[in-house]
């Protein structure tokens, strides 16, 4: 994960040793998956003892929550923002999906961790992750149907239509690597065309 | 996994026993993720011996490996007989798209595993399993070129459109779940649709 990513996804507002156990815990997770890391792997992997972990997180479970949360929270406050850029549907969806997906390229290795292991959440964390996956999800579907509303998208199902939007975006942490051939922002610009075409906007 | 994914997975040529085995394996990795999983847990699904799962296969990265390997073989076949199955492209990929989302839906616990736990694969297991990836991924390719030179597709970059195409497919094993709201013929209908819009074909 480039340093720009770890950036991006936890700014300011942690501290050194937290942030530096946060990506620690990305890169074991990564290398072994969740149920296989234990807390010394993460605590050693970012210079630390399991004593001084602790007094950050609680477990690594509490870990693999924060990372998740902070990224899926993160995706929502792009999502937003594309929306609240403009009024106008189809330059709205056009960011959306450039930055969404430029997104997922660039911080492919947290987002492999955040879909892979959703499942691993303590059942509150899961929840809170669920709801913030679920205002992306609205926030597409409300860009879309405003759309079909100004007769610039025609789609047979709106739902599908915004599932199928999300999961092209998402689907890139699990493919994209730092050796693919297309750099984010410009994967990020062919995938804004071959959607806006699956919503029927005109050309 | 119903009983009849199953059956399509693994059909004849294995064993009941070895069947057993995949699919006790199918659930423990589901459950507890490879790394976490013991060939122990394995037999016990199976409801058999540790010594017993040796006999058909000498480690869980065996297992991994022909349910990998497997997985990715019915989908090639399933792909290729799609375009076997016409000469005409628009309809090669409408079958190829509505087939390779019917199977990821249906396969969806097969799918995750398969997907989430491709570097846990040994070497040689991998590699076999990429090869297959590229004949699927080049046989989306080959529909698409063909539809483009007849004028039937337009495609800003082929490579891009086709890999849009494929992930489109893989991810709906991400989040497709029994409780989804279509049949996995239905949404492989609508995506049907959506991907001839993406690949500019004419209504």
């Amino acid at each position: 994960m480039s340093e720009q990513a770890t950036a991006d996804l936890w700014p300011g507002e942690s501290t050194e040793a937290a942030r530096r156990l946060l990506l620690a815990a990305v890169d074991s997770f990564a290398r072994r998956g969740f149920h296989a890391t234990t807390t010394r792997d993460i605590a050693t992997a970012a210079g630390m003892s399991p004593a001084a972990l602790y007094i950050h997180y609680p477990s690594k479970a509490a870990l693999l929550a924060e990372i998740s949360r902070t990224g899926h929270q993160a995706t929502l406050d792009l999502v937003e923002r594309a929306e609240a850029g403009g009024d106008e549907p189809v330059a709205q969806m056009r960011t959306l999906v450039e930055e969404f997906t430029r997104w997922h390229a660039r911080g492919h290795t947290v987002g492999r961790i955040v879909n892979n292991e959703l499942h691993a959440l303590p059942e509150e964390d899961f929840a809170a992750v669920a709801a913030l996956r679920i205002r992306i999800e609205e926030t597409v579907q409300r860009i879309i149907a405003r759309g079909v509303e100004a007769g610039a998208f025609e789609v047979p199902d709106l739902r599908t239509a915004a599932r199928a939007v999300t999961s092209l975006g998402v689907d890139v942490a699990r493919w994209y690597t730092d050796r693919s051939s297309e750099s984010p922002e410009e994967l990020g610009r062919r995938y804004g065309v071959l959607v806006l075409r699956m919503l029927g906007a005109k050309a």
